[in-house]
């Protein structure tokens, strides 16, 4: 199961490897994310003086406060500000008076700070555990502010991500969000996880730091500090100790590949002429810099969520048609799609009323089918919209997620078109939309394919459970049988996904009748050369070749076979 | 959205239409579950007498406690287990000496009783509800004690199912398996929810109850106390008040189809010959009963959860092939589907290592996936089944839940025949095996459609989010569309989930391809009645009316155009 069955987790030779999720070649010595701090042991006593050992607990929990606060700060400055707000989050947990009451007593009774500590943020523990089948996420969170206090007590290495002030190479068994809050970009050269798959938190912050990064590797974590690895992104590999004839070759390859990509410009095509025009996937306007660097034809999914998360009022209308029109702005001679605000009993908005909690938030009241119970939100979203893209030459394209049948793609249609949205589409990530699309497309004017969400409920494989990766992988050829009908419904159809940024991939979907191509804008010149360098006819063969295949490893070696130019990509 | 787009929620003439989820007339009194318990003001403050307060809070968390368990006892007399526990488990909770402190120390602040409780809880509830995005299923289980205690101490009515000792129709706005525990089946004649879909709790319990029930109408909660209704759950409808000759007619409906019924025994078939066999759903060997007296050719599914869950070491060998035994020597000349334990992070298994918390248990690793990791379970199961069948004459099949594609399916096989277990199948419950059904067929003997599932992944909706009910209907075409695939791949395939009990939509998958039926017992004798009055013929053109519609309801609609004969059965 997992990655390992598509035979891309093994050792081969003197390198290791794993699923290569963002590309290019990294060297340097190993830092892994310090491991789990050891429980203090049960009969663990402190030497009499329970004031004295009060105050070293009481400092202990204000200095891990403090850091938290610290680090929060950090990622604020790096422009993390959902970062900032989990870290804050965590501080005042540390300092929780009923907590510290707890520690006290346990020390008044002779416990030393470490147990006391352990077992006083237990009780919490166990009160979240104890909320049966659905665990509090929050548990991960109070585990390590006491992994932290204890850490301190004890003078151990601090968990999370290790001070370094040379360049390294980042090991962890997986990274959450907080560990990659504070990351200097300039400070790490690669990424190596055990876990994760190609839409795990790793791969998509890899790529959009443009780092090269290996996850699902069996073993990661067992390299030891310091070792010097050559991480290839590209081939999915990590080699310990490499020759330097190994790294020149590896650096060679790459610069061979950007000397091709350097030669890859203008707009999106196929060898033979076929028009892909290649969007960028942006979280707002700070992402369109790295868009237009990077030769985006315009934006193929604006997310909208940072407007109206982590805020106890909705965004006023000057404030949306602000953010909107910065990026409309950006694009003259291009489109723009945006896709309305994605939010669920997940992504809670503070300023509605509180969603009922889900089971399976993925499967719930998420996308359209929220903002439908909020008509408000939707219209009030949808007229910012309009007014900003008012008076400019830009094609504004507006789509709604989680759109299941014509019903909803009909609704949403028509709300657009009261606000004066021309170009109303919905999102293809649903199996059912895609298996009816042929009666999803007489009410809209596009899709797009949400390869991520639409990968999960085809193969019913949690994009955020590690072990899972195997299913996860757009690749697999039950999810390109539902890219075709969507791509053949008779409407222009993009992807989004992660799916459109594989540079043999994005050749597949191209052969499906996908019309255009979205991804993170560091992916882009790859896919454009990839694309250059291979005829329609080679794309739809590959595509054939890959839907003919069993397996996701099957399909991805049955398609490249028929795409032979992406070797002088290094890809 | 909801059951609304399917146009059958709705008032039509004196009548109310919600979704008949349960055959059959019930005429009584309206009994509502009581609403919410409100919350006591909060400058509510005792007379000063601190001890006595303290006193009067104490007895009443002891009285709720004391009523749990005897409810407890009650649920377990009928023969539930599960419930009691649930109960037992709430009574430890009323007991908790914190909650008492946390009471006491408000009272002693000046607080009356009820304000003491309503706070004292609140900090546990917070803690809970602070587990952030994965709310805590057991706030639910503390604020029905919270109710409970609060009630007693304002005098007000208790929330839960009233007591009654006269017959009545039971409304609320969902029913949850607490509310349902110690139900009396003879004074309950029918179900009425405003939430709930076909595969809701009350739907399947009504079902397996043989009670008939109306789900998804708007409005139910609002029927006073007391009010005489006719309750329809074949045709969807509640009369409040009715005239004496609308009960005559639908008893006379009632009647005829008694009759139809009586008149339809023997092995399935279409009008014209075509067999289908005819199974049951079953829990256990306790089922078997309802199943052999409604005619059943077999087990098509035997779900053996019961004998793993809510246990703190593995069933033994012994108990295992006792369990299995009990089943297969009740169809000597049939066959009996079993499926090999279901279980996940919402489900988990006390004897082994608890499973990673998962954001979305029904996307994790359940199943199949599941059991691979604990391989020692699988196969101490397979023997047990093959020990079991030895010697005997029925048919033993074996199929794994949550498959998602070939690989998965050749292992599952593999390991069967590693146990001696000659007929392994899978369960077609993932949206991919259903699409890649043809590279899964050569790997094992047969499918097992669950629809339930598939109709879950296939539209992104959690069977447990009553506003989703109206994408949870198996008569959508998209997952028509997957039957399809799976009912031609050459192998033979059944259907076990809730679907194949709807007459009408049995008819559709015969039509479809599928080669049996398997459905709670008592939905034998209609589904049987219904088969045995359409050709074969009939069913293929009501299911390609069904998927050349554009909604669930369409394709209901369109599928009994093809299928006149329903009407005299009064579906």
């Amino acid at each position: 199961m997992g990655s390992s069955q598509d035979g891309n987790s093994s050792q081969a030779g003197g390198s290791l490897r794993g699923a290569g999720v963002s590309p290019g070649v990294g060297v340097g010595p190993v830092r892994t994310i310090a491991g789990a701090v050891p429980e203090p042991p049960a009969g663990f006593r402190h030497g009499g003086d329970a004031a004295a050992e009060r105050a070293v607990a009481a400092a202990a929990l204000e200095a891990v406060a403090a850091d938290l606060e610290d680090r929060g700060d950090r990622a604020a400055a790096v422009g993390n500000t959902d970062g900032r707000d989990v870290l804050n989050a965590q501080a005042l947990m540390a300092r929780d008076p009923g907590l510290a009451d707890g520690v006290g007593a346990r020390i008044d009774d002779g416990a030393a700070a470490p147990r006391a500590v352990f077992e006083a943020f237990g009780v919490y523990r166990d009160m979240l555990a104890g909320a049966g089948e659905y665990m509090a996420a929050r548990v991960t969170d109070l585990d390590d502010i006491r992994d932290r206090a204890i850490a301190r007590l004890l003078g151990l290495p601090m968990p999370g991500v290790p001070a370094s002030d040379e360049p390294f190479v980042l090991v962890a068994r997986d990274l959450a969000p907080a560990d990659t809050a504070v990351l200097d970009p300039a400070r790490v050269v690669a990424f190596v996880t055990e876990e994760g798959g190609p839409t795990s938190h790793t791969a998509i912050l890899a790529r959009t730091m443009g780092v090269p990064a290996v996850v699902a590797l069996p073993g990661a974590t067992s390299l030891a500090d310091g070792t010097r690895v050559l991480v290839d992104g590209s081939a999915g590999t990590v080699v310990p100790d490499p020759s330097d004839a190994e790294v020149a070759a590896a650096r060679a390859a790459v610069a061979a590949r950007a000397s091709a990509l350097a030669d890859s410009t203008g707009p999106g095509a196929t060898k033979d002429g076929h028009a892909v025009p290649l969007l960028a996937n942006i979280g707002g306007p700070k992402d369109v810099g790295a868009a237009l660097e990077n030769g985006a034809e315009g934006v193929g999914l604006y997310r909208t969520e940072f407007l109206f998360l982590d805020r106890s009022t909705p965004p006023s209308a000057d404030e949306q048609e602000d953010a909107y029109r910065r990026v409309l702005e950006a694009f003259p001679d291009g489109r723009v799609v945006v896709r309305t605000l994605d939010a669920g009993a997940d992504k809670p908005l503070a300023f509605l009323p509180a969603p009922a909690e889900e089971p399976n938030p993925a499967l719930g009241e998420r996308g359209l089918r929220m903002t439908r119970l909020h008509p408000e939100v939707l219209s009030a979203q949808l007229a910012a919209l309009a007014r900003a893209a008012s008076g400019l030459p830009v094609k504004l394209q507006v789509m709604a997620p989680m759109v299941a049948d014509a019903e909803e793609a009909a609704y949403f249609a028509g709300v657009c078109r009261d606000a004066g949205i021309e170009h109303p589409g919905v999102m293809i990530e649903i199996p059912a939309a895609a298996l009816r699309a042929r009666d999803l497309a007489p009410e809209v004017e596009f899709f797009s394919i949400g390869t991520n969400d639409l990968t999960q409920y085809t193969c019913a494989a949690d994009r955020q459970v590690g072990a899972l990766a195997g299913l996860q992988d757009p690749w697999q050829p039950a999810v390109l049988d539902l890219v075709a009908p969507a791509a053949g419904a008779g409407v222009p159809c993009g992807v989004c996904g992660e799916a459109a940024g594989d540079p043999a991939l994005a050749c597949v979907l191209v052969g499906l009748g996908v019309t255009s191509l979205s991804m993170s804008a560091p992916s882009l010149p790859l896919v454009r050369a990839a694309l250059a360098r291979h005829t329609l006819d080679e794309c739809r063969r590959a595509a054939s070749a890959a839907r003919a295949a069993r397996t996701a490893a099957e399909a991805r070696d049955a398609a490249r076979a028929h795409l032979p130019h992406l070797a002088d990509l290094g890809v």
